[in-house]
């Protein structure tokens, strides 16, 4: 199911990461911020098989190397966005909600 | 992170099978197709805990007991339709990009 590429954490955050162009994997664990490097490895490997994310190995001295969306990975900004948006929105409800229920099954 | 909460294929599939209107544990196993009842409690029980969805039971005979979105979770209405439509669209690109990866490192 095409639904489960996108059904994990650090691949929503690294897609929306990426959004506003290429960056190195130094850059995307800044941006990211909280993720290992080995976990944002095997995030990004994952997101390259699937065809949305592209690694750009550039010649230079030091080589650079960069991570970017594909064309396919572009057409998924618009519902990672709107999941970004709804997590700034609505999330302190969702946390407020949670805590709530723990605290009930504490008691 | 908000973001975590719809992270499970699961937690999606069953969001979206919800935004019809309230169902029944049965039918709503059946909506969704390939989900063992065990796996199906987890998600609606996390999503509860969520606050995302509510259980209602009916004190009729034989007893009825139906779950459906909050209102709280109806803000994920929008969200969720956009990576449904997404999946739909661009799933199929997808898997055979992943197809291809495999057989290109089996090689």
């Amino acid at each position: 199911m095409a639904i489960e590429i996108i059904s994990s954490k650090w691949a929503v955050v690294t897609l929306f990461a990426l959004t506003d162009g290429p960056v190195r994997h130094g850059e995307l664990a800044e941006l990211i911020g909280g993720v290992s490097r080995k976990v944002l490895t095997q995030t990004l490997r994952r997101l390259q098989d699937n065809g949305l994310v592209e690694r750009r190995a550039y010649a230079e001295a030091p080589p650079r190397v960069e991570y970017g969306l594909t064309e396919l990975g572009r057409t998924l900004e618009e519902p990672i966005r709107k999941l970004t948006e709804w997590a700034r929105t609505n999330g302190e409800a969702v946390v407020a909600f949670h805590e709530a229920a723990e605290d009930a099954s504490d008691r």
